[in-house]
């Protein structure tokens, strides 16, 4: 087994920087050194969040790199932007580095500066960034220094569909992406749109045709597949708090039934800790809250010649921290399950 | 100003029933006169929904025809399946009918029986009745004996589609719809996945390919536009009491921009009362809910050469008893907007 | 039938604005003249609520007391110490005022800034307003110049308790009150603490012995009674949008039944057109919301010689914008329940 | 460190079944043997929850004491008046027993019947039965052959109150609990009541003073105290699925002030791993969902001569499989906090 290791986590007062301390603190190989935050610092992580008290009492420090760098691997959970300014230095200076936020993951600049609508300050650190989605990426992963965790609502859809794409059962152009997410997608802020009044009882689309996460969709799958993707993807703001569920519909290539579309799935998944494919289950979010899991559902619609896929994970596991846990332990060469079930 | 008549309500127990009561306690011009359950036969209609007290003490009564041929107006909102065996006796006698249920809504009865899976018994009653969706048969409606008031999906999913399919700007084929509705849908029944705990902090796809509603929208669309139409429908069941979400993806048939499509709804829709079409505004589910009104917003994708379609209904009230009591006005000559704002 | 008025709504930009702009709209004796708003001022109320695209699409303006007084009332709802810069003028120049805030509660000025915290400059006028609870002070809200409309907890802790008390049923020491609130109680406001992902799934106290609707309660219940009151109230946020539910134990005086409960139940409240009391029935939210109804419930309890009391309003209708009109209804002379049923 | 052990779960398809096959997955001592079912009996764990895929693959088999003997101990998970059906004859076959129900929790036989409307058929049994709460009987379980694990509501009021009764600060008569419950509390039933329409934007209370935890707070206080307890207890539904709220009021017997409440506190539960007393923070639910916490405020109120005291806890996992697990640690001597951070 890999030699223990020690982490800090850049940005620790957001929901996804607490769900990575929750995971790690059950890590066997890991121990936490440092937590930073910004309009937090100073306080304990259980004044925080309470619901760490007597498990973590650590403090919450404001970034500096000399602190970050008294660990192995810094994971950042900032909001877009800021991690750019941070990780060149963490590299220099030797350290392992996982971006759980949106700055490392496109590496076609301009399309980042349009859809995050500021400029880039480490164009060339781009370039040697890994996108950390295990299940096409994991050689990769293992010899990283730096890896851009994936997007929630990408790791959703990318996931069911670049099998089918690879195997040529649908068409690149036309696919349709609907996805619904949970709220503690949208962070730990305080706006009036995300008060529980306006949020509860109602459903709302959001960013419809503009969202960030439509090129890192079409991004990833064009260098997963080498073809020219064509998608549309809208996201709605639904009244739970985790989960996503992300259904998609795309035209089939050919004659096509439910087995093919399984036989695809499992020759690319079947040793997959972590991707449970079903041609018969349809999948629920709650299977998956609080897993590491996405679940994958479909179902041939010859009527209208589509197929229909059906994904859903736990936005702040496998849509973030978890999957970043699953990242490090590729790189730290420890067990990829370890800290996830 | 018409004269003043009398209802009864076949259903009264369920939550289409309840909410139809609610809105004709509300109508200057109506007087309910029977309520008809099953199972609550012998109830008072307070006693199975409280919120009634002081408001409603009327009797559920079991059904004969003879006690709704008091009434000059019928309403049915039943199972599938159990209108079908009432409503021609009720025409025969000279009555006035609104279902709100599946079985008159389907021209084709092969198509009938395929989707709700039992044979229908009332084959010829069906051709004379009139889809009731007043925005696109208002003059058959005020003549008609029976109205088939729409499902709520369909309503949500033909309205939005409708004018844009009339005046060319997007493709018949390939369209794929995506529904969020809530629980009360689902009706007034007891079984495990509906509970709370199932339902609550959940989401799941049902039925997928394989709702009663598909044919609906197909038939209607294709009678109503004269083409045949291709579409993909899949509902989702979310944590929310009322209220249905739709997102339509339809490929552009031409280089179409956002004043284009908001010229076609303008021109089918600028006089109805119920219908507010906006190229600016997100459809939000809590905007429509305890309300008649469809919210509309859309948005031209010219990456991907596609059209999202967004709309929002209550599904009890424009999806449901709203509707009914729409064609009803319509029927007898009362103010269309009468017991519904 | 009385002559129709116009009316004024300061804080039209809140829930409980919102709420009686849409109770007015319905009031058939009522032209709503002028709608103000502060940071909301300049922009139209359905851009501010798009629920009200079509019914409503009046400017929200910045308060002038000019303009307030082109209408026959003004109804005021806004944060507490705001109110009470406005009414002296309002009530010098004529106007008929109701406060749906906490400013002219408490006839004790000392109790109102100890709990609201902050001085209040308008403590003369606090004499002359009349505390809005019609149940209680029906005659002298007809003539009154100023209503001080009741908060929500007080109105859903004073029904149940005041004929008891008046009665000799039930010890006028030792009462406790535990309140649970749907969150649009708070207001329309954007902290961390109101978010859905903080609220949802939870519970949690607050002003735990502080919050300033105690006194409120223990005033008025001296008040009408004439008793010293001592009681312990304790509010719980939970994660409905509205409804409150109220719980509250009492010591018996004496043997007492459930018949003689009831009785002293009827005895106060047997006319009352939104006060709804049952011996066996127990109340629930569902019941009540978006209606101006009270439901009260009862359990007398021998083993620990206490009484149960059980009481659930819509926080935002009789915990506020309802029964705010149920004054103005008396105020003018219009039937009670116009614009409530 | 303990030797490895094997389990058995009876009742393995309700909630709390299914809760401690996920902790005890986890246990590093622990092998899951056999699940039973009844209804559910031939399937998979994994077909019923569909969580546990690739997690588990058990299958649910009936009942057999043979079966159940092949394991260490065995967890019951069963309707009440089940597993006094079951618990001679594996005492008998000298297995160790843990039931999360209530049919070994009163002493009092005629308690037990008048409560849970049935007779019972085991009472010799009861009186070799444990109460499974670690904080007072731990030198017991330890011991102990059958564990009668405590009720969620009870464990909720009886871990605040039981402190303050022993050091005398608060009165023995006239203590009013008012408990607010997520929906799993009631079991994986479908009735009508429980469906997700019906219990949303909702609050009822229930078993308004005869509910069986009642009965289990008291005689479980007073065999801990020696004194006679008068205790009121009211049940609340409120939409959430996990979570106990209880505040409870206490008549202060002396003059106390918050530091001799926490004093108190900290006398009694310094050393316990999952008791969190706090004299400022407000206990929330979500602080201890999906933990085996119980959190505990308090706040002296001398106007009213009360003290209120709040407690939060997980009903699946303190209130039912987590202590059942804690128990376990305990009875076969393992680290307490094993499976449970």
């Amino acid at each position: 087994m890999a030699e223990a290791i020690t982490v800090s986590i850049v940005g620790a007062s957001g929901y996804s920087g607490a769900e990575l301390l929750k995971i790690l603190n059950r890590h066997r190989q890991v121990t936490v050194k440092k937590l930073f935050a910004n309009t937090s610092a100073g306080k304990r992580i259980d004044e925080v969040f309470p619901s760490f008290r007597t498990l973590s009492g650590m403090m919450l420090e404001s970034y500096s790199s000399d602190a970050a760098c008294t660990s192995d691997v810094v994971f950042l959970a900032l909001p877009s932007g800021e991690a750019m300014n941070i990780v060149p230095e963490l590299l220099t200076r030797g350290k392992k580095v996982i971006d759980l936020g949106g700055d490392f993951r496109l590496k076609d600049i301009s399309l980042y500066e349009t859809f995050y609508k500021h400029q880039h300050h480490a164009k060339e650190t781009v370039q040697q960034a890994v996108f950390g989605l295990p299940e096409w990426n994991r050689e990769q992963i293992r010899s990283a220094s730096l890896v851009a965790n994936p997007g929630c609502y990408p790791t959703s859809a990318i996931l069911p569909l670049a099998p089918l794409l690879k195997e040529g059962l649908i068409e690149a152009q036309g696919i349709s992406i609907s996805s619904l997410s949970g709220v503690s997608g949208a962070g730990r802020s305080s706006t009036t749109e995300l008060t529980f009044v306006e949020v509860n009882e109602s459903v709302k689309a959001y960013k419809v045709g503009t969202h960030q996460h439509a090129p890192e969709m079409r991004s990833i799958l064009e260098s997963i597949t080498g073809m020219k993707i064509g998608l549309t993807f809208v996201p709605h703001l639904i009244p739970i708090t985790r989960g996503i569920y992300t259904t998609i519909y795309a035209q089939l290539r050919k004659k096509v039934g439910q087995a093919d579309v399984l036989a695809a799935y499992q020759k690319h998944y079947s040793g997959e800790p972590f991707v449970r494919v079903s041609d018969s289950m349809v999948p629920e979010i709650k299977h998956v809250n609080y897993t590491n899991f996405i679940d994958i559902g479909f179902r041939v619609y010859p009527d209208n010649n589509q197929l229909i896929m059906l994904s859903t994970i736990d936005n702040l596991v496998k849509g973030a921290a978890g999957q970043a846990v699953q990242n490090m332990n590729l790189m730290f060469g420890f067990e990829e399950t370890e800290g996830l079930l």
